[in-house]
């Protein structure tokens, strides 16, 4: 870690009466940051403060708060991860909420962290978890800090693959443990729906927007492993890796299709 | 907040890198103490070790070095709450846990909250929560750290009601906000299974254990709203109020029966 302002201090700590400690009671984001330029800011600001509504939880500061201690944190000319994680702070009595209590805002720097550059041309390797997802479409689309599903999906392997694809609890794919996934269905281009479960990635999003505007047809849908397995293609994506072309899922080869190329290129003249 | 022990060192703070805060990776127990003594100290031990293994978080300290914590901690003759978290640590790359990472205890007392003796003698006011429970059999039972869903169905009332009931998302009864459920059918108790949501409650087990020494038949079953609707008598538990009858639901009035006021009363003699 770098550098870190919990609400405007600089320090690494906060409080064990922090909501968000005891309950995972609030939202984040991960930010890439470029030459010291935090990426896809304000689509990544769309999200927190949708997130913290849909969670009820009140804030006193705004996007612009958010930036200036970015910029506080922020080397110039850094590549680096930023991450802002905003509670619903220490007050309250047990899971009640008080509706005065003031929202703690944790903006943090992190390494940049290297990847073979393979991953984005020849494509990574994808197990299956075993872990899912439970649906509940109030929590539903919301990056919060409920995230003991991920972390247990994330600890069923070690090195042997780059990203696990989970499943809710009725069997349908949903995403993986830190991405969002599409396949190709011959010149159609499908995603999850994310109605009951997962994250709304901020790449996802641009995505949608960018393939509406270049005229191709993504479908939200229910994905089953079946139709995984039987795809043209496959690539996942978030906001520090861009887009990955799925190369494998266990034993089963996908070929990288120039569909997922374009998508890809698309997203990299927005995050590089 | 009175006293708090962060792996033993004095402070009230943890690190922001801590995953407990991040990804509510983690579980914890809320203990009753009284005069200077925490109740029922051994099943908290047993649930919050077993709910680590559940975890696959590693510990390096046992519940002899929390009791000396506790005592720490604790006023000699004071009645008091005694909060122990533990979370996963600070170490690992994103989700992905490291497995040498050293979990986070956290050791803090809490004021004891007088409740109205009414409340136990009459019973209280329930109402039925829109927030519903996702149902996820991997983390079902373990009182872990992701409890938005209690957040947001606490944050659905004020002081009209005194509990809220939470179904799950197949619209099944599973169990208060911070507490668990009993209905009486006939001389036939039920509580709801915790099979697929819900935390498996220190009193919970304890009254499951008495009612079979008692000879009494206690069902954990699938149950509905109807069945709660239709039920002879109904109470809700845990480690802090130990047993309340319930009076009301929303219009629809419950009597106490003599089987409710056996339970309280078999509790009472172990946690007051």
């Amino acid at each position: 870690m770098l550098d870190c302002l919990v609400n405007g201090e600089q320090t690494d700590q906060i409080s064990i009466g922090d909501r968000g400690l005891n309950y995972g009671d609030g939202c984040f984001e991960t930010i890439a940051v470029k030459s010291g330029a935090p990426l896809l800011w304000q689509r990544h600001m769309d999200r927190l403060f949708a997130s913290c509504k849909m969670l009820g939880i009140g804030i006193d500061f705004d996007a612009g708060i958010l930036a200036a201690e970015a910029e506080q944190v922020l080397e110039p000319k850094e590549n680096a991860v930023l991450k802002i994680v905003v509670t619903r702070g220490t007050g309250g009595q047990g899971y009640r909420p008080d509706a005065n209590t003031a929202a703690t805002r944790i903006v943090s720097v992190h390494p940049w962290r290297l990847r073979p550059p393979e991953f984005r041309t020849d494509g990574i390797r994808l197990c299956v978890c075993e872990t899912r997802l439970g649906r509940n479409p109030r929590l539903a689309g919301i990056k919060h800090l409920n995230r003991l599903e991920q972390v247990l999906a994330r600890a069923e392997w070690q090195d042997e693959y780059e990203e696990g694809l989970m499943l809710d609890t009725d069997n349908q794919v949903i995403e993986g443990t830190m991405t969002n996934v599409f396949l190709q269905l011959g010149q159609e281009i499908i995603t999850p729906s994310l109605e009951n479960c997962g994250v709304n990635g901020v790449i996802r999003t641009e995505i949608l927007e960018q393939l509406e505007s270049m005229g191709i047809t993504c479908k939200q849908a229910t994905v089953s492993l079946d139709m995984i397995y039987n795809a043209d293609g496959l690539f996942i994506c978030n906001s520090l890796i861009g887009v990955w072309p799925v190369a494998t899922i266990e034993q089963k080869k996908f070929p990288v299709t120039e569909l997922t190329r374009k998508i890809q290129h698309g997203i990299e003249s927005v995050i590089v």
